[in-house]
């Protein structure tokens, strides 16, 4: 499972203090402690920043990587405020995100084409939000084609078939897994990611919502998700539910997990 | 979801002594926790006593009735026991279960053929523990044809494709889930039910092993659980997953879920 810590996002209150007052030490723990508890991409959004989000995230980019061994998820729907943020960027970092989008697409896709970089590819076009798997499935199809004809390896792409809220449509669940499902088939070697806390919006008790979501889209084959992976009990529905699906020999990882105290 | 509530175990220390002193208050109250904490069975099993068991069986029938207006699951391996506690027992139960297994077979088949009792039917044969998804498949595809053979609807019939430990092999889960979606994909109007602890024996916290489990089982269709529904948490999870799978319109069973503390 390639974990996103998604905890340094600008709409989070105490970060969007932190980059008001350049509190360096304070980003730079938040980075160490999510990369300690397991965070493979260090997440970076500085989306509320209307205007300065393309220097926020150039800023925030060299603070992670100051901190933390390790790549940044760069979370902008502006590709121009990636590419800024690329240029300070070390090594090949995750870009979350293009999509079907005409305009977005277009200015997105000379920043990767022939990069190692790792794209989240959005499961969204100029027709809207899909609302079925197979709406998504199509627009997935469609962005892996084009990435792969630009000279990318199904290993570099992680699609996100978007999660839509239940409290919306009852099937919104379970399209979502389907996607899952149908794209982890048909794509042997491709990975999927997505930030899973939408499905829950308004509903009552949504970490639980959505750490059951989080199981069952593992068990679909899922391997990658946005989340705080300092939310312990999280973290330790991800270990178990990849234990259980079989991805764990001899049940390492688990026993690890719980020799680390994660389930306490 | 069918709840069938296992604490009536006399496996369980409380139950047996409670069994021993004839202590029919207690076993009456812990079969109306069950049902009113939404058990739609309330399981009877009385198997550790040797030499006394289908007078027992029948003893805790009686009682359960009376105390609960609603069918036992009788949960034997000896169909004597079973025929015996069937005497007593009012309205269609649920019979836990018939196998593949030559003997366990041909004493029970006459018990069910021509009734509207619930059958269990359990992926074992004479050739031991099936190990593949497919190996359970192809057991539980003989002994529903034999039961439809004898006049049971597939309505009648919950295959339980048996769950084996994960610590003995790390395919034991996945494999368990893969047979839980190929027979709710190819019998339409079929039940699947199981108990779930056996995944995680000989592994540490158990019941968030189980919880995770069987949230994934219900992402493959499972609709039968054989559980403790004074369990909270484990009930709460059920019903997420449910609502997140698209089983519950307008999210009602979950709001209703909340309303009445579940997840408090």
């Amino acid at each position: 499972m390639i974990i996103v810590g998604e905890l340094i996002n600008a709409s989070r209150k105490p970060i969007a203090e932190a980059i008001r007052n350049e509190d360096v030490s304070y980003i730079q723990q938040v980075a160490k402690d999510e990369h300690a508890a397991g965070a493979n991409y260090i997440d970076v959004n500085a989306g509320v920043f209307v205007g300065k989000e393309a220097d926020y995230l150039k800023w925030l980019v060299t603070l992670v990587q100051e901190a933390v061994d390790g790549p940044c998820c760069i979370d902008s729907p502006d590709p121009k405020a990636i590419e800024a943020a690329l240029e300070v960027h070390k090594g090949p970092a995750m870009l979350n995100s293009i999509s079907l989008e005409k305009e977005r697409y277009e200015a997105f896709i000379p920043m990767v084409g022939g990069t190692a970089h790792k794209v989240v590819a959005l499961c969204m076009s100029d027709e809207g939000m899909p609302e079925t798997a197979e709406a998504r499935v199509k627009i997935a199809d469609e962005l892996i084609n084009r990435l792969v004809k630009k000279g990318l390896s199904l290993d570099q792409i992680y699609v996100d078939p978007l999660v839509q809220p239940l409290s919306t449509s009852d099937i919104y669940g379970l399209e979502f897994l389907k996607a899952i499902e149908m794209i982890m088939h048909d794509y042997p070697g491709i990975h999927t990611m997505c930030g899973l806390s939408n499905i829950s919006f308004g509903l009552p008790v949504r970490k639980f919502l959505n750490r059951t979501f989080g199981i069952m889209a593992i068990d679909r084959g899922l391997d990658g998700m946005i989340m705080n992976p300092l939310d312990k009990e999280f973290m330790a529905s991800i270990i178990a539910a990849e234990t259980l699906r079989g991805r764990d020999e001899y049940c390492t990882n688990y026993l690890r997990a719980y020799r680390n105290k994660l389930f306490e």
